[in-house]
């Protein structure tokens, strides 16, 4: 068994350039005098971006390892358009005891209504007693599943025992266009349009996924945050 | 704490008939002579999923509450295009302790090879070894749950300790297409054209679904069997 | 051959209520006191459309039928997401020669930048103008179209004539959220946070799908205008 | 006005090796015995093509950019899942006349059923007439539309006297997976599972595409013929 704190994005594949969206859009205007023909990219890509043109964004391709809790996948699956996954197999395979303790830093306690919390800081008290948790749930669970195995239990009834608090692992794949949706979603910003209220955990997912796209399509990037990180 | 065996689906609002697929069909092919638009429904039903036209499937709408443990739900949401889901949420409420105990009847145990394991009875010490091994993981993670949330913990933090084994409820929405898509991949059948070998508990979620289905559109369900339970 | 400037919208068959947004919302925090459980309808389904939770509002279904030019159906038919579609085939039936010809009421000239349009009236000239040349090419393209036709040619290539002001009908199915992305895309309203700039002609059926919707789900329509159209 | 019987496909950027779908599936299994973990590349991608498995294959990207007649374009976007288009513009851009003329290996008379058509070829009597046809179609419907610009109509309402046989140019952007289920449909193969009746104009669009597809996904097109040409 072993504990981690730390959630990790890594991009593992990329095809995705300013230049393609503003090449997919040139489509629509070639040999015309409109914007989108004269215009210069980051032009363009604003223009596209203030007026809500997304399929441009769409010609660009992602793919990302990300290693993180089972609630955070659960999150992040249920972004459908645009996002394509593979993950870690409880069937096929034996699991990794690896679990989820949330860090010195991260704010454990919760304020104000469903839909809009605050958190805030807990006192050690609140911290200590988090991990006695943690640790007496994960052991438990896991020396459960590991005398199920031990007893033959298939892998798939054995993995009933794993919390959600579990480390797994998936590929995920988007284009910059369903990215920004994730974004727009999944991260906090006082820049915000309309304000979100994403758990932590997968706003640590959404903040590592940012600062690639940012390096790869700074324009794209730029535009978005200019325009109130509303996807297209 | 409460443990359930049963995994249930429940039909909550349906808008599908094997009529409107006749309907849609007749759109491209009004006024001529063809098959569409002379023959019997169920006829064209069968020649639509014969052949492979399944936009017609599509204008249809079955909404299922389900209630099964979150291993099942995570399984279920992999389904994309035309499924829409609502799911009971871990940050906004206490979740209530209900877990998952495999029936007597469930096999217990695997052989062969990964992708397409055979499953097997245990023997009574199995059965009973599971039950030992899940209660104490289920008790051990309840119990670092609540204490948590006493503690004043964050719901979203503290449901870390909860096992995929508890149970969850949600709202599935698809069509015709997208739950042949489904029941194809999701049950095993001796009548299949392609084989498939999906876990038991999902299995159950997805043998419900199609006696509602072929309550509702029995032409197209037989259509469904009689073409090796392959979505159009 | 016929002409027609009216575009039309038929709503074939509907299984949408604001009740059904209001259930589905509930699953996530049923049991708990926030405010998706206790507050009234119409004010849950404001706070979802505020806070752009879309899920709930999938669980809806409309089926339309439309009759319209095609450029039009080639327009709606980009809409991906959400949305189902069954057309008239010119593949398997001869198509009529029913063309469109815009009303008097439709402004005919455009004035501004790409992206931007403003269309104004023209004068009588302008209108009699435009009149006389579509005549004259539907007129040349479907003689030429049931002369192939006659000689034997297969309808897939004798199509080649026909213009896309030739009339067509197709199914489109779609739920709320996909409904309420395609109305803030395809109408103009002076309610919009984002501006849009569609064509009247495709508008018209926007229009008409929009008074259906708001009749069938008025809580829903309400917020919908009130968050200044941006579809959740 | 020009005439063209080429329909062109031209691979503007691309991000797909069978590397990439290994990669994805064996993200499920690493660590353990199980043939994704152990065997040969392409004999992992031959079992995952067999047994439908078809996620791996969506972490890969291909853009196209496809010269056909507007009745192509219309059937290649009822493709909605896994693909991305941008298509030249009749609002924003005045078009070029460019026609499309089939050429002389064109089979030109329809045998049959709908649905199971065979195409056989005309005399020169049937070629000669369908040309004149089509030159006289789009001669006045080029006409007419350059009248209505020149008398200040609005592009987006001349336009509605072009035909579908116009050149038209977009750029689609597809996976690995979807490609696959576009070849399924959209091309005739004497080894397929199941037959389709694809129009021979979007044929030539996607045996262009499967040869680049071949090119650089070897194995995966090596499994998707050896398995009945059926998208996983």
């Amino acid at each position: 068994m072993k504990n981690r704190s730390d959630i990790t994005v890594q991009l593992v594949n990329v095809n995705a350039l300013d230049e393609h969206v503003v090449q997919a859009a040139r489509v629509s205007t070639q040999g015309s005098d409109s914007i989108t023909s004269t215009g210069s990219p980051a032009g363009l890509i604003n223009f596209l971006m203030r007026d809500r043109h997304g399929s441009p964004f769409e010609h660009t391709s992602f793919t990302f390892l990300v290693e993180a809790p089972v609630f955070v996948a659960r999150e992040h699956m249920r972004h459908r358009a645009g996002w394509s996954y593979n993950e870690e197999s409880g069937r096929y395979k034996e699991l990794e005891g690896v679990f989820y303790i949330p860090s010195l830093s991260r704010p454990l306690l919760q304020r104000g209504k469903p839909g809009a919390y605050e958190f805030v800081s807990g006192s050690d008290t609140h911290f200590s007693r988090m991990v006695a948790d943690l640790f007496y749930a994960y052991g438990a669970s896991y020396d459960a599943y590991k005398d199920m195995l031990k007893a033959g239990i298939a892998r798939e009834i054995a993995r009933c025992a794993l919390p959600v608090g579990l480390f797994t692992s998936y590929y995920a794949t988007c284009n910059a266009r369903s990215l920004m949706h994730f974004l727009s979603l999944r991260t906090r910003s006082a820049d915000a349009t309309y304000p979100s209220f994403p758990q932590r955990e997968i706003e640590l997912v959404a903040e590592q996924m940012e600062k690639t796209f940012q390096a790869h399509m700074p324009s794209t990037h730029a535009a978005f945050v200019e325009h109130g990180r509303v996807a297209p």
